[in-house]
């Protein structure tokens, strides 16, 4: 233990235990490898900075990376508490002077906090991110204080940003996005939010020597410096290194699976073949594909190891890298099998596959969850990258898509991804954007409904999946040339 | 891409690819997941500190931990190269007005670059350790220009500490074992060295502003804060989230399997049986064994959550916490079996597990690759934590040890763990101290060799084991009452 720096060592119960982060990330065949849950630690992530500076994207995305983990994680969004009473004040609202404006904020600071801790009480997650400003040493300290008195553990993660492009970018996303400005004139609505983070500017105490005694992490322009203070458990280190290697400018990530296989034609899975010749138009269609949805931004081109996505991207005018994380899900003894070969050689395994997707591991090969694992280096480079198109398989993109979007484990090994569609993420402070662009070249589907085992099943015609596919609820499908 | 911090991306060639930690960490059932190697980043990590801060230490666990993680790692320390020329130096030959001592301690840094510069041209390994003060700004200049040149990336580690006792505890560790003080009078040593500091402190520039184009981690008061700039990638984010878990302060980590079990026994794998008679009299008197090592020193007692872990710590007296993350290796559907019913019904699978141990994976249950992927929250925790007490299971210990002892992949799962003693590791600068107290309690051996699918097989009849095992060779055995 680093001295004082480390929490009180819990009594020992046998039926009690500290739980972490490998109790989720074991592979497991058929379970989750969830045991009990008693000691574990609890932690509120406690967000400092002026406004425009990515508090919530980064909110956002620690939650989202956590539940991707298998770590419940929430967003206490101390805004949204402050809109329930005042749901489109002016700047002079967060004048420090203006007392009434003050006490409102405060209220909705408590209330945030009163239903985060009430949400740990209930044991419903392990990490809260307290989303607000907090820009004053008294606020700050009063949160710790809270979250003492309620046993959790308080991480600071202060953004410190004076890159002026950067915050100009996110005063022109929060101007079209932020539900404080709707419906309100964009120039006006951007003045406004000039004005408020001067109020701010005011009083801002960034986090320095006299909170030496605060767990920290104070991010320095985004990707540039990085100082850490006083970590105290194995959690929190995880959190903090995911936080390394954000960064906050706006960007994109393009998913695309590689063009029709010959395997796909045949319904097999697995295996290394070539592309079809319908992937072969489809690798010919890409860059003009890409060429739309860009508007003639660059990128880079990521793809796997394995020849239908090199071959799918080498028409593609990018630098090109290919990954071996990237290489799709490892079925293992039933490589280059259907779906009917399996069903008849290994009847029990196919049917446990249908009940736990997420965590059925192939004999001899991989699960969902073990393609979760060894995707963390991709996730830790496409955090550091900027614009990156990844040409990928079925399983490996929808947890990558999963990932971006938040989707559930029960869900995201279900999506419908279909072959010759490219889609495009759109990482936004309140949610990532989704567009879709489709190839018009047809292709055999590869997506099979629970306990089908049909070569090539239309998965419209089985409607939107049953609870099986989580569709794109949150997408805008755009055909070419939609745009 | 980070701006101008982001490598140049590489020339996309189809058989290159760009090779990461995922590569090495993917869980596959026969094969340990490496392809080609070629252009994969390299990284020299470049020590900064005055002497006494741990830097050898904490090099010493990068290369550890890395090659652990199947990433081949290498230190040069320049010390080593000064010694073949001036193998005792007095504090005079480190003061910078001894033109003489500057230029052969500039020679000795010259051959440790070339020599470095060569281990990575000859591709035999991804990251190297430059251990030296590297105390000046100009010299720190002159390593990441040599490094730029030959395509490597610098990644400078400052070990910056003030803590009187951590210094002086580093200065007795240092008088004791380093080899420039080898033969020497303690005490004259201990006055030399410091002098030798001394002769640092006048010339040391910490990093700072002037610096801020270099990827650095600086380590201030290991443990309590760190200051990142500018990381370039994956491989260094993975490093410097390994140093933020550290602290470099003296503590011992105790290992011991569970008392004999009924399985064990029976020659039984997995399950998780009761502790036998024999168990139970191990956990009588682990307490008094302890307290033998210990010397009155605390600790914290770490088990699995299996009955015969929990067991044989009850009767220990120091706070305890069961960790999932302990539990023995899985082994799916052979668990309950002995070996020799796994040869009868699985005897492909027996073969090959004897082939290839470390990656073998049992059907539905786990590899010691696997292992060790889910061992890293218990490694960071560990390193967060002073003195600790692990009992847990053979494939597990064989995993934490070969960690600590930096024990090869193809050794570590064959090593003798017998049951009924205590193992306590010292972690020093130059290596890891080994002792071993037996409780003399018969236990039935739970050692397999290579081949044999006996019941319970002595290792000592097989002679060293072969090939097999790795026995205690850095290590000093010692029978109760040792100490």
């Amino acid at each position: 233990m680093n001295g004082d720096s480390h929490p009180a060592p819990e009594q020992y119960m046998p039926h009690m235990r500290k739980l972490s982060l490998s109790d989720f990330m074991r592979p497991s065949r058929r379970t989750n490898g969830v045991g009990i849950q008693a000691d574990e630690t609890r932690i509120c992530v406690v967000m400092v900075g002026l406004p425009a500076r990515g508090k919530s994207l980064i909110a956002s995305k620690i939650v989202r990376y956590l539940g991707w983990l298998s770590v419940t994680a929430k967003t206490f969004n101390v805004g949204q508490y402050r809109r329930l009473g005042t749901p489109n004040p002016p700047a002079e609202f967060f004048d420090v002077h203006n007392e009434e404006g003050e006490k409102l904020r405060r209220a909705a600071a408590e209330a945030a906090v009163a239903d985060m801790i009430q949400w740990f009480s209930n044991n419903e997650g392990l990490v809260a991110v307290l989303d607000a400003t907090n820009s004053t040493k008294a606020r700050r300290r009063w949160i710790q204080e809270r979250c003492d008195a309620a046993g959790i553990e308080t991480l600071f993660v202060e953004s410190k940003c004076d890159d002026e492009d950067l915050i100009m970018s996110n005063i022109k996303e929060v101007k079209t996005t932020s539900p404080d400005y709707k419906g309100q004139d964009p120039e006006i609505a951007a003045q406004d939010f000039r004005d408020r983070i001067r109020n701010y500017e005011k009083v801002y105490q960034t986090l320095d020597e006299d909170e030496q005694d605060l767990t920290y992490c104070k991010l320095i322009d985004v990707g540039g410096q990085v100082i850490i203070n006083k970590l105290k458990d194995y959690l929190q280190s995880r959190v903090v290194y995911y936080l390394m290697n954000l960064h906050i400018k706006p960007r994109c990530i393009w998913l695309s699976r590689h063009g029709e296989s010959e395997f796909n034609l045949g319904g097999q899975i697995g295996g290394d073949a070539n592309i079809s010749e319908r992937g072969e138009l489809y690798a010919r269609k890409l860059p003009e594909l890409v060429r739309q949805s860009t508007g003639g931004q660059q990128l880079t081109v990521w793809t796997s190891t394995l020849k239908r996505t090199i071959q799918t991207a080498r028409f593609l005018p990018y630098e090109k890298l290919s990954w071996k994380a990237l290489d799709e899900l490892d079925s293992g003894v039933c490589d280059g099998l259907t779906y009917a070969e399996i069903e008849e050689r290994y009847p029990e395994d196919f049917k446990s596959r249908d009940a736990d997707k997420y965590n059925y591991r192939y004999l001899g090969g991989e699960s969902y969850r073990d393609v979760v694992i060894r995707l963390e280096p991709i996730i830790m480079e496409l955090e550091r990258s900027e614009n990156i198109l990844i040409v990928t398989h079925q399983a490996v993109l929808r947890c990558i898509y999963a990932y971006f979007m938040g989707s559930s484990q029960e869900q995201s090994p279900w999506m419908e991804v279909p072959l010759h569609t490219l889609i495009k993420l759109t990482p936004r402070a309140y949610g990532t954007v989704e567009e879709r662009w489709k190839a018009n070249i047809p292709a055999v589907s590869t997506w099979r409904g629970k306990g089908s085992q049909a070569k090539h099943q239309d998965p419209v015609e089985h409607g939107p999946g049953g609870e099986g596919s989580d569709g794109p609820a949150e997408s805008e499908a755009k055909d070419t040339p939609a745009k």
